[in-house]
């Protein structure tokens, strides 16, 4: 077998899928992952260092964030800056051919505590990438780490409504009218 | 050995700081803990399934939460609402003669990327049970989810300063100044 493999990566990630799917994740070895791809069990590790790390990948989500704050113009307020990043996420990550994908994803982690968990740190990672990034704007600390709550909400909801195969409506646009809406909410609290 | 042991559960608690700090979290075996705590294994696991649960207990801190929440004065605004939890929070939790040791606990999960995945869990519970508690006062649901995130925000941001061994103020006065802070810099995000 060639040491390079094609879309390596998304293969890996598409056979894990499924058979987290079919048989459970407990019962789902690195071997026979690499074996429904077609790729052996080294080639797995050229890609991932464990089997959970599949579903997680490479952390190109907080640079996307981090990124699109400091792309967003200078005069915009924070929540903006915070707007033109999620924009960024619907163009760059959550586009309409990933999310089948994503909503699967979604269900294979929801069942399982030790994914849960990881994806809650991860979380954490995401609100601090754009706290840094607003305060690398000049926002002021407790400004940023609001701004940065409140994006992550955004997020978090908009990723919920956008992941529900029925709803075809473009991520960033949802991922700012809940913005919009937390903000207002925000005012009344 | 009877099998009743006063203050059994705090022994281990304590025992297992001492030996996570010694030693290295992944160095401590539940014997060793038990051991040092002057206890059996099976008393260790009558009050912990495991080794990572000696640091996160049984979860009262939701119920805290919730329960600050809900005693709340009806006409409480929902962040009102909120600072009144996190005083129940500095009366029955972060209570002085607890700080020294939340702040070494604090120190062991910062070293261990697994603890702080299950803090990282712990803390969407939390944030989770605040929101749910608000709902229940009739806070309509993106207000209450708001309002919870602000309230774990200045949750996270006073327990730090508290934990701080150095500083001596009451948990519920820094968390509820927080919550101010926080809800100014949110005007002007």
């Amino acid at each position: 077998m060639a040491r390079w493999q094609p879309n390596a990566s998304q293969r890996l990630v598409a056979a894990a899928l499924d058979l987290f799917a079919e048989r459970g994740y407990e019962n789902t070895t690195v071997i026979d992952i690499a074996q429904r791809a077609g790729l052996t069990k080294s080639t797995f590790f050229r890609h991932f260092p464990d089997k959970r790390e599949v579903l997680f990948g490479r952390d190109t989500m907080t640079g996307l964030l981090a990124n699109g704050i400091a792309a967003a113009p200078a005069a915009a307020a924070p929540l903006e800056a915070v707007a033109h990043a999620l924009d960024a996420v619907g163009r760059e990550a959550f586009t309409p051919d990933r999310r089948a994908f994503t909503a699967r994803r979604r269900a294979v982690i929801a069942t399982h505590p030790e994914l849960q968990e990881r994806e809650a740190l991860k979380g954490l990672a995401l609100t601090a990438a754009m706290a840094g990034a607003l305060q690398r704007r000049g926002v002021p600390d407790l400004t940023a780490r609001v701004a940065a709550e409140l994006g992550a909400l955004a997020m978090k909801i908009a990723f919920e409504r956008w992941s529900d195969t029925s709803n075809a409506e473009d991520f960033g646009e949802l991922a700012r009218r809940t913005l919009r809406d937390l903000q207002e909410a925000g005012a009344s609290c």
